[in-house]
């Protein structure tokens, strides 16, 4: 079947991720194989630079520019916070039609999955041919469908390494130490601390979700048990921990600033963490409570990278220009395991994976709501790629000649 | 000179650096080579260890596994905050004696080197033959005669690459963004994230240091001219910042709990960038400012090492045992800068290193005191090692179709 020429726009959305950019450049270089493909733009900051016209010309950017930015991290396209509704999306497909534009490429989560959806309907309604695919990308890996998001594994490889170092600083002047991590409603980064754990004592001791209710009343106790078997007792917290009745406990600390989409701010700000370690303080006689919140840096960290996410990443993007260039289909990308480790890619239908967001499977999680299970452990491993190794001193003790008993 | 005949004993003090245990490992390692070393013991907890006689032998540590203890962030052998005083140090001398030690290393700041002189002075009373050697380590990088500290260049490279990610981060999604550094009294970890700097417009825009006084109006002034130059402002805050008395910002928002020192908790808490993220809040009329503490994960983060700080970490070890056992000299081990970029190792006395710390000198600071200089730039580039790349698409803009003017 003869394809349809005209150019490819591409474009990023929602939070950066260590590797986005691996995904975008994918999509461009294999484009640019493609002889029906006129030429490849990129919008700048997502869909607000589509309805802009806020376009830069890729089709001839050198290979080892657009190397060099996948390499980098966060969205080198820029972004937007912007979620569009069927007006913002008939721009966008205005746009598209005023460019000749036949090949939307969207790097997002499940908002722009929505996006992609519209904006393809809109398209057909009006006989326009446009191939419309979603890009996966999320460091809060809640998307639906594939088996785990491009973002997840550097995001959760740079929680484990915070984790793991911590540890070790916790090890050696102990006390209760208390790390919030992104997640508003699935708790599959905050779990990947638990794949800072090497030796049998090593924490994250406890590890606070948000698909599980969080008491007070249950989190002293916790520590306190944990502070009196290990002498030391670090917990991984979600930002998005909620009470009972689904109300989440930062909005009782936080000033009230909601963003675009109406939620409660929970990162850029350190609040969560000091009343959880004032609640240590108060309802235990442990002195030494310390809290983190991981912030902006756990999304960005220049130079933590996992290599298998960064393969995938990029793999990602090229699928996506082969799905729409050569096949002529619309979707989003997806990932499937299919050995320990190994994966493949397929299309699954836009409004599989558009505006609903899944969470952490039960079986990730333990029966008491405060870890994660030998399963997530299995699950996520691969997915950070290689871990730096830690050792302990291997030596006999001496005995004491003063201190003798 | 035939040198005494007794045991080596090293421990480590204060908080843990990313390259402390290179330290250690590199006096153990020397010392086994010398024929009247008996025996190396390391004390666990540092000094407290040493009172408790908490040793283990490490004279038949395998090679392998100290080295991989040495690639190992924070310490090894485990620390303490106690700072002794002259009856504690009595009691460390006690112990020396009763086990025969003869060669002592301490590695730790400059509250650990007060320790070796009063130690060192025991001895001397006593006439008991003991080398004291001081081993430097601080992230702080504030301790006297030397050109900088084992430990720093790790941290400032983990503050460099935090700074230089969220940068990326800021610039796609841009906003106010503040970042609180450690050190107390000094700024050097805190201008470190001056060195995230690649393109002209890169944050961290504005940096505040603690040997400068703070004012928040003067703060609000900055932040509005850099938000109107830039349409973003990314700012580092050094979590020692106090007002023109001397008093820190951060006792203002404190629970007021203090460390055995007598200070304020600092680190740990979120407080500090909450506030001047309201302060901006209310004085300029941005509404996305965001604040992320480093907080214990800049000094402990697994994986991000200068290679730089790692090679002279082992180096002042390997040296520490050499000035002791091979000229049977005490002192601190300092380093020197020789070249661009080199480095030579010497002994100082004890007492020049002691009790008393360094500031950032004015030349590292301009004049509106919220920014680095060159010359910082110049002596710190070379400490952090090598930065992971960051590259930015080169491509040209398209015109606009619908939106043209």
């Amino acid at each position: 079947m003869p394809l349809t020429e005209g150019k490819v726009l591409v474009a990023q959305g929602g939070g950066p991720t260590a590797v986005i950019n691996q995904s975008f450049v994918g999509v461009v270089l294999e484009s640019r194989k493609f002889s029906q493909v006129t030429r490849v733009y990129g919008a700048l900051h997502g869909v607000r630079g589509i309805v802009d016209e806020d376009f830069i010309d890729l089709t001839e950017a050198t290979t080892r520019n657009l190397n060099a930015v996948a390499n980098t991290p966060s969205s080198g396209l820029l972004t937007t916070r912007d979620k569009p509704d069927a007006a913002y999306c008939r721009k966008i497909f205005g746009v598209c039609k005023a460019h000749d534009v036949r090949y939307f490429f969207y790097c997002g989560g499940n908002d722009s999955a929505d996006t992609c959806r519209i904006v393809n309907e809109e398209a057909s309604k009006a006989g326009y041919e446009l191939r419309v695919i979603h890009v996966p990308k999320t460091i809060d890996n809640d998307l639906k469908v594939t088996d785990h998001c491009p973002g997840y594994g550097s995001a959760a490889k740079y929680v484990a390494q915070a984790f793991a170092g911590v540890n070790l600083d916790n090890r050696a002047l102990p006390g209760v130490y208390i790390g919030i991590v992104m997640g508003r409603h699935a708790g599959f980064l905050t779990a990947a601390a638990a794949l800072a754990r090497m030796y049998p004592d090593d924490g994250p001791h406890l590890i606070y979700l948000p698909e599980r209710p969080f008491s007070k009343k249950q989190f002293i106790a916790d520590v306190k048990k944990t502070y009196a078997k290990y002498g030391r007792c670090m917990i991984a917290v979600s930002e998005g921990i909620a009470d009972a009745k689904g109300r989440a406990i930062a909005e009782q600390f936080s000033g009230g600033e909601k963003d675009s989409h109406g939620n409660v701010q929970l990162s850029g700000t350190g609040a969560l963490g000091d009343h959880l370690a004032s609640w240590i303080k108060q309802g235990t006689s442990i002195s030494r409570v310390r809290a983190d919140t991981l912030g902006y840096i756990q999304r960005s960290f220049l130079g933590c990278v996992s290599e298998v996410d960064q393969a995938e990443a990029r793999e990602v993007g090229e699928k996506a220009a082969q799905f729409a260039i050569w096949h002529n289909l619309d979707g989003s990308v997806a990932i499937k395991r299919v050995g320990d480790y190994a994966v493949e890619y397929f299309l699954t239908p836009l409004s599989t994976v558009a505006r609903h967001a899944t969470e952490m499977p039960n079986k990730f999680i333990n029966k008491q709501g405060n870890n994660v299970t030998d399963a997530f452990l299995r699950y996520a491993r691969p997915l950070i790629g290689t871990m730096p190794s830690v050792a302990r001193i291997s030596a006999p003790t001496v005995k004491k000649i003063l201190n003798k008993k």
